[in-house]
């Protein structure tokens, strides 16, 4: 048995396919470093085709959205920096480009690697990868050993990458294991929205396990067993059955609907982090996106995301939802999320410091950048804006103000955009909750954040584990504040959300409808066990 | 013209006093260590006898608190590794014993000055200012330079010590100017406390200056003028005598009483950090005091302050107060305050961290100590205790239950204590402004801590600047929880003061009696200012 990461949950049986990929590569001096250069030359363009080609693979297996990381892959086959350093190395060292490709990415990796952050720890694994792609190129190997399953397996991998899950066929694959990785990688996303189990960060599965062994993954508890006994295998398959149940008997309540105490039907709505997340936060039934954070933008680019970029990524959640309200959030950097080329300075107190619509107020251009997209893609669904960490009326009319500038720019250019959207603000500071009455005059709704507002209010910051026993969501005060909302926000007649954790606490649904609450917004398969605890099933 | 840091205010104008203390030494080859170590020994007990002195004299100048920084200095010369390594440089390396002071106490000062902060910048001074004591009693020389002024006159000095600060008559010392110091260091908080100018941090003024220069020392803009023009003169004369005018017709309204719009009498009381304040506090006319806080006990220590040291410190203030009350506020430390014995953790946002009460509740020990000096010192006056950073009716209710399990403890030893003292809260949370009405029951007071609610609530650190736009005493939010507090307070017929700075902010003043508060407690020289600014007076 052996112990991982749970990156997504589930169970899965079945025999073992173990993917070696990293080719040996040997030393070999040369002399005729242009023809190496060449060869070299001739498999990045190969290399290139190759990405273009699974671009189109992942979009027809994960969705349009699935394949953006291959962009990240093309842009490294495009760093003269990094290809620079290839070449020169067959230049000045008289190598052959397999090896010269294998030392530079190891290189480039390390650099990533020695970051001592997820996200970067993540970006060595892309250029690990498209280093192999070449040298497997070079040495004319076949680059897809992933794509050519043709029967159902549990993958067992060194690490997997991102063009490996897009090339797998994933009604072929049961589960994923692999030495490297972790909850935040890539392919703990990709898992959790195909809804496969993975366990990852296994250290040497690949060397443990055998092409054929019958392998049971445990992705809630992190577990790899690996030809189990008859009995394990019953017990798990029992498991597997529970869960497959489960599901079955939730998709019962798709279309439940809840009631507040007003009467009035309360919207489900999905919160969502990535645009192909939409696909499941459909199948769940979601009534809307209640949240759709846009950081994922900004954190898998090495640069500020473009407006078309921007643009795509909006259209593509509001195409898919139709008439049902997207609720997009503007940037909400800063506090515990930085980006890296953004140099923000080190705060004292990050959670009291520059971040969301502050850093967007700050940063103007960033800004304004995205209300463009936004505005833009606002034709081609139902869209709300909503603004961040809003602490103060001042604030909030300054973002309107921008937001209106961005109107008149585009008009002025002749560019086509939404005029019909609705804005609406985070309630997540208490002052914004105690000027809620004041508030609600300027806006078409409110989301009540109650991770922040829980934390601003008693003082805590959860993360730290000296405190978080005073986090508490139950705390008198919290109630007050955020029935204060509901009803300040019903007297000026717009209608309040919440897309905190509270929201999915199905303790918490009662007292919430009790309130008036008008939508609630949570993970996506959460919106199933919520409806069917309102209890409120036909 | 020098320009260096103004650590006390006013305009001091006389003649320059050049002290200079450092004795140079050489290095002198022995064979007789025995007889080394002897000279060293004898020096250590007539430097031990001097401190002692210098105790007296210092209570007789600055009051018995003043002179509590010679216990640091006595524990010094008690310090077997800083004796023991002056000893073993005799020993081992055959030098004379002011040249193995000298190595030893410029090593420890080297070791605190590296710390990079500036109260351990201060323990580096304490060091050498003891370093020198020795080496001038083994050269023979007259430790007692500033002592020894005989007539009016501006001390320059590289620095000056707190050894020297105590010996010095006070009356003919118009001004300090130092090569060394900063705000916070002892000579400045003296120098505050006697109201005597002070510019430090000024780098070489004592190359600069001669004795019987003409000086200008103007400490609110850190200032000194070397032999000015008789213009400059003039207009220094005048600043002078304006600040001289405002003092006195400042004390024109000590007996104002100001009264909020209920017609009941504001208490007008001093917040203090340091025992000897209360002198300063009564010169202007304090009614009480609203914040004693207790972290001098702490930060000016290697260790933890013994139960007796606390005892006095509280029996020095509630004594000299008489019947007036007396808040004094258990340990506030965490945030940005750090202990460097406690080892507290490093937190991402201290602000939301383990401070305060939090710290207390946490570490028993230290709370259950202060509790016990606290009790018995309340036996000598009007004694209230407040507790910083309640955040939730449970944590109140748990530091009541250790103040009642203290109480049963001193009476079990047979140990007097007061029956007879107040309890009361800050209120600095939101979550304590929002359920004030539940706490309210459970306390004799409020005391709104205006700087921690306005960051909590509005979710800003004021210390960071790039969102200190955005700390406002003005915001609604602010005022709203303010008016509840007070309302809340006064429905359950218990009084609500304030002390932070809101407090001492002249034009917040009518919204404050508006609200109905009942106390404010200011920094010393604010009383009159507030009194004045009432428009009150008769």
């Amino acid at each position: 048995m052996l112990r991982g990461i749970g990156a997504s949950s589930g169970v899965a049986i079945g025999i073992a396919r173990v993917i070696k990929k990293t080719s040996e590569v040997e030393k070999v001096l040369i002399k005729d470093t242009q023809k190496e250069i060449e060869r070299l030359e001739k498999a990045i363009e190969l290399a290139k085709k190759e990405i273009e080609d699974l671009k189109v693979s992942s979009k027809e297996n994960i969705g349009e959205k699935g394949a953006e990381i291959f962009e990240a892959h093309l842009m490294i086959l495009e760093d003269v920096e990094f290809i620079g350093a290839i070449k020169e190395k067959i230049n000045t060292e008289f190598i052959n480009a397999e090896y010269a490709v294998k030392l530079t990415s190891d290189e480039f990796a390390q650099i990533f690697i020695n970051m001592d952050n997820d996200y970067f720890k993540e970006r060595a694994a892309d250029i690990k990868d498209i280093g192999n792609r070449i040298i497997n190129i070079l040495l004319g190997k076949n680059n897809n050993s992933i794509s050519s399953i043709k029967e159902s397996c549990i993958i067992v991998a060194h690490d997997i990458t991102p063009s490996e899950t897009a090339q797998m066929n994933k009604d072929l694959v049961l589960g994923m294991a692999a030495n490297l990785g972790g909850k935040t990688s890539h392919v703990a996303i990709l898992a959790r929205t195909l809804e496969i189990p993975a366990v990852l960060g296994l250290g040497n599965i690949t060397e443990v396990v055998k092409d054929g062994d019958l392998l049971i993954l445990d992705g809630d508890n992190g577990l790899v067993l690996i030809n189990p006994s008859q009995e394990t295998i019953s017990v798990y398959k029992e498991k597997q059955e529970k869960i497959l149940l489960e599901k079955r008997e939730l998709l019962k309540y798709k279309d439940v609907e809840i009631k507040n105490k007003l009467g009035r039907k309360v919207e489900i709505a999905a919160n969502i982090g990535n645009p192909f997340e939409v696909d499941i936060a459909l199948k769940y039934g979601a009534e809307g996106i209640g949240l759709f954070r846009t950081e994922f933008l900004y954190m898998d680019k090495t640069s500020m995301p473009t407006e078309n970029e921007q643009f795509e990524a909006y259209k593509y959640v509001l195409e898919k939802m139709k008439d049902r309200l997207v609720i997009i959030r503007t940037l909400d950097i800063g506090g515990d999320k930085n980006l890296p080329y953004l140099n923000l300075e080190k705060e004292m107190n990050p959670f009291l410091g520059l971040r969301a619509i502050r850093l967007c107020l700050n940063k103007r251009d960033i800004f304004k950048t995205q209300l463009r997209a936004l505005l833009r893609a606002g034709l081609y669904g139902n869209l709300g804006i909503m603004f961040p960490m809003i602490s103060s009326l001042e604030e909030l009319k300054e973002a309107k103000n921008i937001l209106k500038e961005v109107e008149r720019e585009l008009e002025a250019e002749g560019v086509e955009y939404s005029k019909d959207y609705k804005v609406g603000i985070m309630i997540e500071t208490p002052s914004s909750a105690i000027i809620s009455d004041i508030l609600a005059k300027e806006v078409d709704f409110f989301s009540i954040g109650t991770n922040d507002l829980i934390q601003y209010t008693l003082a805590v910051d959860r993360m730290n584990q000296n405190v978080s026993y005073l986090y508490n969501p139950n705390h008198p005060a919290i109630l007050r504040l955020i029935k204060t909302v509901i009803d300040n926000a019903h007297k000026e007649g717009i209608w309040v959300g919440m897309c905190g954790e509270m929201a999915a606490d199905v303790n918490m649904l009662n007292t919430l409808l009790e309130f008036g609450i008008d939508e609630l917004s949570v993970s996506p398969p959460m919106i199933l066990k919520l409806k069917k605890s309102s209890g409120q099933a036909s």
